[in-house]
């Protein structure tokens, strides 16, 4: 039997089949320097021990992307390899908190199932889990993937699309327990700005533009252990469809979110990703910019507050309006919809 | 009101204002792990826990260039984003020790205001200073920073300007404390040129040339959180003075630091630098060599020995002699005046 | 006397001598996220704190080929500066385990000595040695190098060769103790391939390519304090032989055995390298791949085989048959001859 492994086609997803994702994988400081070293953010929640443990942590808070990444990078083997096109993502809920020395684990459940029309690909719809080594689950989500068939005679005749909300509701979303949010120091995080100072529908320019490196990109990358060959092999990608090797959509989320930090820096947590979408591919050389807009505020308990927000990111282009999602510039690269827990006024 | 932070410009700074900096950090070992492969430090102390802990150490030793940084890096978004030039800094003092897990905190006293004579431009002195979670002070130094005016037709008439030292005395240089020099290990550091070995006037040549390329650079920029808009947006800088990013002048003084370890090896601390000049721009490309001249020997106690070394880095260029300072050529990226501990013979 | 290191010549070697080379260094979580980042390993039990602890290891075990640079790059300064080629190396020995926190020690012992018959190089044999905090042997090996004479009038008439095994035995090799293989866990892994399910004869294509980047390559070796010049200055190479800087062959040994991961995820830990050919120089922009062969299969206990492989890397070129190993191609960049442990089917 062939000892590597080549990864599935659409005909090897079984619905209702669980793959258990292998690696597991240690968080380490190492992991949150370079995290820092090829990001910029400034979340200041994320990089002092005593701010964390402050707030009652028991140990210094690990950024959400950063945990996104690495519960992501474990499915890719299984799930990405043959793909030809990540469709999309919905309901993602970012759980319990993850702390430097944490284990990650991550399984997949095939949920949905559909050939495409041409018979040559299929839709495969997962459900994503991410768990620490406790077994508690610290990240949920559904993606879809454009896959490869191996057999264009076989179809599948049946199809099933999970249900899959639009939306991530209030009930759905978890904050921290047994945190003391009047420890949270607005002289730490540098903005006196809580969820009492944003109006719905205001925008925010976030300024810094980050050029994006190859090798800071191949190294965040790797780092989550997400070994999609696009990314890594420029002797292959030289032939491919933009002759050069594609950034990982999730580094402009990274890049995004770290920008966002000024105008945002006392958004503690994310709650969840509603949509996203990664509207135009990304390469080194590209600076990116990024920019939020107040969707949607909504009371979580006394102490906090949610926020969804729209942030978009640009490549090259520092000027940008808010357009309506079917009318992005090819300049427009991510259009991101999500929450975050923002503290309040005591 | 704007919910981004635009930085200050000259009549936003108010003499006797103390600056509390925002994103308090945490010393890892991922940090020290990165500063090494960013600079190729071969300081045997900073990268040996057992060699640390030999001498009295609670925990490895942080190197005294990358605490400099991590000071200096809080205090960017406050002082340095409308900044036209970084114009100096002095009385620069290296005093309590830094260890893995410490986490740092950075205050700016403005000192000095002084409008010029362009009427468009005013120079801001400060008195930064870091300190670990308990307080104690671990760096201090003054700066002046040319800063942009928002309003040309007001003007400051008064005018102050602190007095500061040309050269940090020896009473207020500091050692560690309780630390056991007898197990000072020559074939840790690899070399037995102690104290008594060096005389006045002589000239090193630190032998080797590193090349800097954008990614490293940039990751080790923005791990000190040194978010300066010209290291990191190509986007930008490709139509500003240059054509391209420049590197932080604090790499260069890294890249000299590390690059000196071949003939100053023994050198356990610094006490002070007295003055530094980035006398041309760096760019990725160019390649960093070192010299350095022993200018003052001075007796500290019965074990350790105070020695003022100028520090000279070139790009692209591997010979040099040692111009008076107002000589300097264009190849003289960095003219350090510094002073360092090394232990004597026993 | 100077205080610049200019490293040693041929006639400074003296048959027999010890050298204790110098720079002691802790192996640290970030040293292991480095190294994870520069080359793409997924061996789950390097990045898994419970996997390693499962098993009974006290931490988490760090990555051989990372020990190997670490042991080596000690040694750089002392034996490879001059150094005008790296002949080979011979009987490599991995023997008890490194775990993060651990500091490693390197010393080398001068065992053969041979002038070359044009009178103006000669050949060092080194058999060097790396040790834990604790002196626990954790790696011996034989290396040989040509170096430059100082005096090309003074001649060695005596020729010293030691004798090397060709191939490491198994009475010589050291499996891990008081591990319990029970809980080796193919989930982690990602493959249910053990011993038992290779054959001899055996070919693996193991797929991924890997573009190197300038970058990633200096930050790697600089991590391991390999400071031969050849890798990290373009000013001086732009003139030399190649015209640009040469990838450590060492570099190229973690790519081939973090992409052989593929293929081989359950081979727990290395034996030995009976030999090894850099057949090639490579350079940043090359991408490697990488096909194994199983030569050998051995019984070492009843949980644990020995399997010998020869894993061939190739730049830029994605198909290779196995040539033997006289005919190798200019696309063949390493060959290497190695034994590792793997569990056997409980």
């Amino acid at each position: 039997m062939s000892k590597n492994f080549r990864s599935r086609f659409f005909e090897d997803y079984v619905l209702g089949e669980t793959i258990r994702h292998s690696v597991p994988r240690t968080v380490t400081s190492g992991d949150v320097s370079l995290y820092l070293a090829t990001t910029g953010s400034r979340f200041a929640i994320n990089y002092s021990q005593e701010f964390s443990r402050d707030l009652g942590f028991k140990a210094t808070l690990v950024d959400d992307i950063l945990v996104f990444h690495l519960v992501f990078g474990r499915t890719v083997p299984d799930l990405s390899l043959n793909a030809i096109a990540n469709l999309g993502y919905a309901d993602v809920r970012f759980l319990n908190p993850v702390y430097i020395g944490d284990t990650i684990n991550s399984t997949s459940k095939i949920v949905g199932l559909k050939e495409n029309s041409n018979g040559k690909t299929g839709t495969v719809y997962v459900h994503s889990e991410g768990r620490n080594q406790k077994g508690e689950l610290i990240l949920s989500y559904y993606r879809w993937l454009m896959m490869r068939k191996k057999n264009l005679d076989e179809h599948l005749d049946d199809k099933t699309i999970p249900e899959m909300p639009s939306k991530v509701e209030k009930k759905d979303m978890k904050f921290f327990e047994n945190i003391n949010l009047k420890k949270w120091n607005t002289s730490f995080t540098g903005s006196e700005n809580l969820f009492e100072d944003y109006d719905v529908g205001e925008e925010i320019d976030h300024l810094d533009g980050q050029t994006i490196e190859e090798s800071e990109h191949q190294m965040a990358t790797r780092l989550y252990q997400n070994n999609a060959r696009v990314h890594f092999n420029q002797h292959v990608e030289k032939d491919g469809r933009f002759g050069k090797r594609i950034i990982y959509g999730g580094y402009i989320i990274s890049l995004a979110r770290a920008i966002s930090c000024n105008g945002l820096s006392n958004t503690i947590k994310l709650a969840a990703i509603h949509s996203g979408k990664h509207s135009s591919p990304t390469f080194s050389g590209d600076t990116i910019y990024a920019w939020s807009k107040i969707l949607e505020k909504e009371n979580y308990n006394n102490d906090v507050g949610i926020m969804r927000i729209r942030t978009l990111a640009s490549k090259n282009c520092n000027k940008i309006t808010f357009p309506d999602e079917k009318s992005l510039t090819e300049n427009i690269v991510l259009d991101l919809n999500y929450s975050v827990f923002i503290p309040k006024r005591i």
